[in-house]
């Protein structure tokens, strides 16, 4: 946390980057998870994505994944299509095969001079999650891969979801740090009434923090067994809770606290994986971590009906943001008149540790 | 009905704008139907296009429509995807209302500085259709809107119908013109030989009288309740009845007479409204009226089949106006041999009053 | 087979066009098949494609079909929408009628000008197959019709089949002639090791030989049909049958021949012919004759097995040459690193006596 401003510092607009933030490409020299590791069962293969760069990743017979370029070089037929056999695999079309340092064995083939070594890519497996690092290779080792000790710790329980959706990341990252939003959200929440209290920010982070008050409507079943029962004051959480919500580059992460209890009542953990090579689309990792109730299997009974909740939430955030990213190709470019302290910075974040595309570098 | 020719008036090619018609974007100054009223319901919003541009039409908890930029200048999320509240419609993610002047409220948000005012459009509802008028603002006031007075004539009944078509107006308004196009719906009217009569062309119309001959096939039930039984002289209606189409910048008519009738037994109004910005697809707005019959409730009784048969006439036009479309696209322009005067006639009128496109401008 | 050279011919690299083979049009001085006999109906016409090119063949109420660009040089309809009237196809929209010379007649429109004549094109048909010839029209009379004598042969059972494969023709005849590609099909045909045995070529054909010996699986039963049963010797019919490949530009063939039969057990012969302009698509007509054996019947009764077959095999052969299509896109380009002396000669063979793409002419 160095180099923080107060939430009151003026964000110098002249210093602001002429860029398209929709078209800043993100930075490759950190770990993206790319695949759950349940999707990925011993002895098989999966095709995966970073940036329209394609990845095969191999979970051979015995031993650690790896992850190759998903081409083979001969005839440029994704490896993922093809089959593992031990630790090698194996193109579908010719059958020739490759190992986790990319080498190349071709049997049955007479090839008079070899294909070239596949490229190999540092791939990581930690609490449920397979990770790539895509950047410059040698700082693979010195970038810690993110850490979830609420997935380990057993006064929280924790799920993994995630979607692919149709936009920039940005989007994504604006999304969840602006709690300016609940009128998107009020058929199912209620109508509820957010007091921004500040904001932090360094060189690759950006923090905001709210509290609530309830305007009207009744608390919903799921919302009370995350925050605990309605209070009976008749405002509700205000005053009590505080969501904090951080983007630190480029993983996003919301923690609510609530008085008298020490340890967060929730966080999570969310990153925005590019898909394609315009990086419009991406796919999302979300570790929802929620505490445990006095009641010993409470949470679990409530469980359900917790993933229908959260699931209507993240269905009516992927519409909008997508309706944004349609915009931003109608109108050719961003057009946004954003006026939220939060979000100019976080933009300003975004793009500054982003890359720029070859578009604007051109 | 100043400056027209006669129907044997040269049309002198050299004058002819060297232009591919099918690039022509329609003119704005004039009042476009967007919706049908019945769309639109108390308390609700409708998101509409004129050539590309995004419109919201909102029909307030009291008092009239209006209409407004389909785009919240905040996010540019459409303004239709949200709610009415009152005389306001509110934007779907932040909540940020704005009333039938555009101007901007933002409950709950913090905001620096407000986002302008939405540009608002002139709107108006008719006989069951919403217009609105895209054009210059100054002109919207003399410009009249069109009229349907068959539509309020107990004489009559009027069907309201219309499609979305993918091509461009113009193929719509030569397919009503060109009555030679008989042998596309001889399974539905049998063989028909159209006798053109003559034609009177001006600034902004271009008229043609057509009288048509049975040649072989039964007449339809539909068609004899529009025209009365069949003739017993074996010719049918030729030289009985009169049809006469109309282009009057950018609507279109068509209206039937018979002899012995003083007033016409089917009128038919049309618009096509160009829907993206490039003007290939249009949304049709068709009112048709037929004269009541002598014998009461006849024709109420009728109206199902007709309903069917008119549907079918105009499922068949459509397929072929966007397989016209279709090679327009394949063949990279308009490479039409048009040798019709009528037709020719038609094709200089919609270039002359309508706008120029950027690519020609160039 | 003049100009050939032995297989152990060195390929000059240097000598290679430097072309993307994917880019290499078809020569269209060549009998295309267009369509099966049995698609087109007496009395009634097919809208087909060479390279892009809109062809309607047309078969009479009498005598031979006949092949005319497939577009209303009046209106730019399909005439293939439209129907045939005696000799004549009539347009769908305004009845223009065109003789198998391409004149045009145009019944009961008064046109100031004749449209155009359309253009013709030689069309025959043979053994079920309809052809037309696209290229240089004076080539026509000289240029062979293909024969397929083993479709008249009672000895052989003939199989008509084709789809329409999302590639570019090269990556079939690849795919054919390159017999090193087993693993493909190993769930279907069991583990097979090709062994080459040869190839000649010569300026406008490459042939490939290679005999297979069953490494491990067992031996379909449709497999057996074709070859004969199942050797005792354990190394299955190694040494025995001879799988010869043949790119005659711009056909293919593959014919199995065992010991001690004077006539192919098996004969392909296969046509792969572009449908859009870039030549990104083709469709394929292929014969495929099978030698009956000495028990009468039995071919016949295990023909369904056979077909569901070769099916298969097709279906996967269709997937991997889709897949290296759309490899070809994302790459932009051909990366091939091919090293097999065999398709090294048949790439050159396609490009040498294809065309130029018009990107490449530049």
């Amino acid at each position: 946390m160095t180099g923080n401003t107060s939430e009151t510092a003026a964000l110098d607009g002249a210093a602001l980057p002429q860029q398209d933030i929709r078209r800043v490409r993100s930075n490759p020299d950190f770990w993206y998870p790319v695949a759950w590791s349940r999707e990925l069962r011993r002895g098989k293969a999966i095709g995966v994505r970073y940036a329209g760069q394609p990845i095969v990743v191999v979970r051979p017979d015995a031993g650690a994944i790896f992850a190759l370029d998903d081409v083979c070089p001969h005839r440029q037929i994704p490896l993922s299509k093809g089959e593992v056999c031990g630790d090698f695999v194996r193109c579908a079309y010719h059958g020739l095969k490759y190992s986790r340092r990319g080498q190349c064995f071709s049997p049955g083939m007479k090839l008079e001079k070899e294909p070239p070594r596949l490229r190999t890519w540092p791939c990581r497996e930690k609490d449920g999650l397979i990770f790539v690092f895509m950047g410059d290779l040698e700082k693979s080792d010195s970038v810690p891969l993110p850490d979830f000790p609420r997935a380990r710790d057993p006064h929280y329980r924790t799920r993994r979801f995630g979607k692919v959706v149709q936009c920039h990341y940005s989007f994504m990252h604006e999304n969840l740090m602006d709690m300016n939003h609940q009128v998107l959200h009020s058929r199912l929440v209620g109508s509820m009434k957010p007091r921004f209290l500040g904001m932090e920010r360094g060189k690759d982070f950006v923090e905001a923090r709210y509290t609530f008050a309830r305007t009207a409507g009744r608390q919903p079943l799921s919302e009370a067994l995350i925050y605990g029962q309605r209070r009976k004051d008749g405002r509700d959480f205000a005053y009590r809770d505080v969501m904090t919500i951080r983007t630190q580059y480029p993983y996003q992460t919301l923690r609510i606290e609530t008085e008298g209890i020490d340890e967060p009542v929730m966080e999570l953990w969310i990153a925005y994986v590019p898909q394609d090579r315009e990086e419009f689309i991406n796919r999302v990792f979300g570790l929802l971590s929620i505490r445990r109730l006095k009641i010993p299997f409470l949470l679990d009974l409530a469980w359900p009906l917790l993933i229908a909740f959260t699931e209507r939430v993240f269905t009516e955030d992927r519409e909008i943001v997508e309706l944004e990213q349609q915009a931003w190709r109608e109108q050719d470019g961003d057009r946004n008149q954003e006026v939220f302290p939060v979000i100019m910075a976080l933009r300003q974040l975004l793009i500054q540790n982003g890359m720029p595309s070859q578009k604007d570098v051109g």
